[in-house]
């Protein structure tokens, strides 16, 4: 075995003996981001190497929906088609909101001037859209239709600040799990490009120089060493870290709660590492995409979540995503989704959940689930009180998903710890200028070193905020733009 | 002018034309942290030089209350002089909870087995205690007594969870602010035992060898930078990052919500930057201590917190900084606090509060605040109702501060943004071992670097669960760690 080297820290350039593989860009990563990444630095004349961990290619987004978010520019082509209008100043606005208390205007305003065009892009790469509008509020197509209503658009109080647009605009394909055939179009382009990939190849250290610039990287490959030698950059583009329970533990604690890892198998955190090892500073660490998909059926997102005070927390009408998150944090977990006969179901991805209790009267669930007496009744006939009215006044479920809970029998889901499976990804990561530049902790970028998709941190960077598409949209058009940028060196060769 | 160079680069020892210092050990800041590493070092027998970027020593902590959070080992001699036990294990306990979900089971358990013993330490360095115990809940004494409820001990959930015990111990001094002389003695002990003290000093940038080690740091004095050696190691106590409202914005943008900054001016971030140019990870950068002082007068915490949905979210005689952390998550901000006749108070730090409401029905107030009819009254009916009987099943209130808000006139102080002012200071830093090693991303320690105090992630790293005393406390105790770490390598010289 030859020496093993550590993500932790850099090796000095002055200790590689030879460069194995001498090339112009190396890309760590053949997912959403390093395909496109490779795909843009090739075009533009870069000689690229592409590394991957995996057997083949495609990264965490081949398990995704294979859904962007886009829009924008007064909309997609699809979203005109189907009557939508989108103006870049909503989307901005949308975006900004969806970014939490960390967004990165920057950014923001970079995808939202050009997410229109970007969805152009994936189209001529290959990544077939049907363009059919499928109405209602899904997690994913189940059908092969394009466009959905796929985050808070809709929901307060996204929809107080910025026009409603559906913008999930998901690939061509019958069922759920449409990643699968969107990264098999991108990375067949990055090969049909000529890019050269390396599989079952491991990125374990990077490799600087005296004055900290990156230079290239070492590869661990059946259990040897490759130095690759990178003349205009490597950038980063191997997932988060969900799979790296040490780094969840130590970064993102309150991720361990959720059970269901959302990844291809190798986010495992050696792309964020890397960047630490050379001095870059890393971003929102602590915050993760989270869901408990307690919908489909549509109807359950008529009932009502209230926790063990008997309070309802927020409009249920808002992303799974964020409503998993409200619940998290609820005291002691303690969660129940409140339904009557008329809207019961059982969850789809869920269908063997915890029924609490069941009752013909509210005092009877209320008595079930041992809650201060008098309790949940009151906050049940409150709510009816107002949704009989169309209206919710403490939290702006919409008028849409509004309607008492009156048809006995009643009953109370359990979204209690023990009771749920929640599923998470990791939004933290290496701060970057929009175009991938890695950055340090003075904010000046690292030369030679890019970053993109879960590695960086992006545009999705607040669980609370999240919409699906995003990680997809953030990954594909940031990648392609730290490909740029690393390419963009080769013309001055 | 000579070279400027960055905290977020370190520079190349190949880059050093001539040390300026030699030293064995080389202390970044001259606070609680670096007067108590300096002390250990020395009496190690190390040649130790401190560099403090402001004209005089002490610190932030020097703007403190002088209050340590010692216990354990079944009390310090004050506790027990004044019949309380304190077990080893209730300390732990009570630590782990304060950490929340990130807290450090290592670094708790090297705490609490040592605490009361390291408050012994700190008498013998000279710091005076004056041996008293006042009762009551205070936010500092104001009084030269030593003992006080500092944190939230007797509240719930830590109440139930580990026996309560007072464990802030404050210096002997009249009035607020007895930081200063707790600091006065500290650094007077380190110049006794011989430490050469540089001030106007600015610790620009590291020093490290091909293999990552760190060698020594560059100084800034009076334009000119010094290069100096550091044999055995730096260890950088420089404070943390409040006062660099880019970094703020950038890792814990929460906290910009919190207008005076809780500094002694020179929590400019420049040793956590300088940590991650090196390699080192850091840990909770989003976290914050916070505060909206509430109270004295004491009979407010007998009031009861209430949000624009006329809901009741935290037990009021939790410890100030909880509450705060509270406040400020609820929807929109908007928070009061209401209360009778019998225990309205002007709040002593904000006596000019704003007073939104006032009234001889809880009706009228309800009104006059804008909330949902019906609302608030039902939220007080049902405190009301509980408190009479002495319990709070929602909240867990203690009895000793539960009474009903029944004696008109009534009124609602209002915590809503732009009325009050939060104090902040941040919990986020470099990741250490409890010896103080700096870590880099794969938790192996980066040789020569050592950190402790707000530069490092430690014991307080949870706003939710502060108690004052913490910072101090685990500055002290942990800067000494640091301290016996660097300077044991001097042994094998």
């Amino acid at each position: 075995m030859s020496k093993v080297f550590s993500s932790g820290r850099a090796l000095s350039v002055a200790e590689v003996a030879q460069w194995d593989v001498v090339t112009d860009v190396a890309i760590v990563g053949f997912g959403a981001a390093g395909s496109c990444a490779a795909i843009e630095a090739r075009k533009a004349g870069a000689r690229v190497d592409i590394f991957e961990v995996a057997s083949a290619p495609g990264g965490s987004a081949s398990w995704s929906g294979g859904e962007v978010y886009v829009g924008g520019s007064g909309g997609t082509e699809i979203q005109r088609q189907h009557g939508f209008t989108d103006a870049t100043e909503d989307l901005q606005r949308y975006l900004m909101m969806s970014g939490g208390p960390a967004a990165d205007k920057d950014r923001v305003t970079l995808y939202a001037n050009n997410a229109a065009d970007h969805f152009e892009w994936l189209g001529a790469q290959g990544v077939p859209f049907k363009g059919t509008y499928l109405p209602g509020k899904w997690i994913e197509p189940t059908t092969d239709d394009t466009l959905i209503w796929s985050g808070n658009e809709k929901a307060w109080p996204f929809s107080a600040q910025a026009k409603p647009a559906p913008r999930g605009h998901t690939v061509q394909f019958t069922g759920w799990g449409g990643g699968k055939l969107f990264m098999e179009k991108l990375c067949a382009r990055a090969m049909e490009l000529g890019v050269t990939a390396h599989y079952d190849s491991r990125a374990v250290c990077l490799i600087t120089d005296s004055s900290g610039a990156v230079k290239g990287l070492v590869i661990r490959k059946a259990g040897e060493n490759i130095f690759v030698q990178a003349r205009h950059g490597v950038i980063l583009c191997a997932g988060g870290f969900i799979t790296n329970r040490e780094m969840v533990a130590r970064y993102a604690p309150e991720a361990l709660r959720c059970e269901q890892l959302v990844t291809g198998g190798n986010d495992d955190g050696s792309g964020i590492r890397m960047g630490i090892s050379v001095g870059a500073t890393t971003l929102n660490m602590h915050e993760f995409f989270a869901t408990l998909p307690f919908f489909p059926p549509e109807s359950l997102i008529k009932g009502i979540f209230v926790n063990e005070r008997s309070q309802r927390f927020i409009n249920e009408d808002t992303y799974h995503g964020r409503v998993a998150h409200y619940v998290l944090r609820q005291p002691n977990g303690r969660v129940w989704l409140l339904v009557d006969n008329d809207i019961f179901g059982r969850p789809m991805i869920q269908p063997n959940i915890t029924i609490a209790a069941v009752g013909e009267t509210w005092e009877e669930i209320e008595a079930e689930l041992e809650l201060e007496p008098g309790s949940l009744v009151e906050t049940v006939n409150e709510f009816n009180r107002h949704a009989a009215e169309g209206k919710d006044p403490y939290l702006h479920k919409s008028a849409e998903w509004l309607r008492p809970l009156v048809t006995p029998p009643f009953a109370a889901l359990s979204y209690c710890p023990g009771d749920i499976e929640g599923h998470a990804f990791t939004l933290g990561g290496l701060a970057t200028k929009p175009t991938g530049e890695v950055l340090d902790a003075d904010g000046q970028p690292i030369a030679g070193l890019y970053a993109a998709g879960r590695t960086a941190c992006g545009l999705p960077r607040w669980g609370e905020g999240y919409s699906s598409g995003m990680s997809l949209g953030d990954s594909t058009f940031f990648g392609r733009q730290a490909g740029l940028s690393a390419a963009a060196l080769v013309a001055n060769d």
